[in-house]
């Protein structure tokens, strides 16, 4: 135990949802009084950055309903129970692209929102693609359009906010960062 | 309206929290089709990279009930109802680490979790810092430690995984970017 823990007195699923589970807890916290906690119980997720044969970043493009508009980002999927995150970055790059790869390498993992939700996403990359000769089926609610963009292409996105999530635009500064133009 | 618009036919809020609400839409899809969203809607937030005089990064140390630990992060706070995200950087600086600033710059902004949340961060920096000579109360169930960190060190800690949020993750990268050493 540490000097910061808060100690769960009550834990509550207020709803049980397809995808997220909401809990409130009673803590207590250091200093002997209460408080309650919202959390958001995810299931986890991967993303991957492809990078094409001509030194292009293959996004997608989809509708964000809970922003109400549509996003450009690196594809990205939850986790399946029971599956290794490297399978389902393969599954989701082999949906949502068309391409395959048998070298991705893993870059890291972050929290995206530590305060209210425990969504981790483990994050790939690979620039060793092959282009499916039969595609996989996105899943029946999924519409996405690819689009493949330069280092610079996808700054501008940035700029216009097309491109607007913190996992996106930590991908294009990493590449940035190991030198790719 | 878009190829991908996702159009609400019915909105039910499940859950209305302190923090966060969730609701439920149902949507119809560019095919025609149904399907369930679900969304956590979030008051948004601002971060902000404070950077001392000596060249270190301003960090604070605090348990994240969402995921049972301890995280070191850069300051953070939720948006307050008609409150600026510049207002609200500047109070959080003052709140969590005991300083102030009259100068500080806006980075960028991101969405954590556009899949599920709308929760938007504002980004700030500053290297212009002066002590507080009067404290400022945190919330009363937020506790914090700072901890000063020079790069090296900072990334020593995501290799860790005391530094595991993607804002913060993201702010070191991003001050390496710029050279910082």
């Amino acid at each position: 135990m540490n000097q910061f823990e808060e100690k769960t007195i009550k834990s509550e699923t207020v709803f049980n949802g397809r995808i997220i589970d909401v809990q409130v807890d009673d803590v207590m916290l250091p200093n002997g009084k209460t408080s309650k906690r919202e959390i958001v119980k995810h299931p986890g997720a991967v993303a991957i950055i492809p990078v094409s044969k001509n030194n292009k970043i293959i996004f997608v493009k989809q509708y964000r309903k809970p922003l109400e508009k549509v996003l450009v980002e690196i594809p990205a999927g939850k986790l399946e129970e029971g599956e290794s995150p490297e399978i389902t970055a393969l599954r989701e790059l082999e949906e949502e692209t068309g391409f395959t790869t048998k070298n991705m390498n893993y870059v890291s993992s972050f929290y995206t929102s530590p305060g209210f939700a425990d969504e981790i996403i483990y994050l790939y990359e690979t620039n060793s693609l092959e282009k499916l000769t039969e595609l996989k089926e996105l899943d029946e609610d999924e519409f996405v359009e690819l689009i493949e963009l330069s280092i610079d292409e996808a700054e501008k996105l940035i700029a216009t906010q097309e491109i607007h999530d913190i996992k996106t635009i930590y991908a294009i500064l990493y590449l940035k960062s190991k030198g790719m133009k």
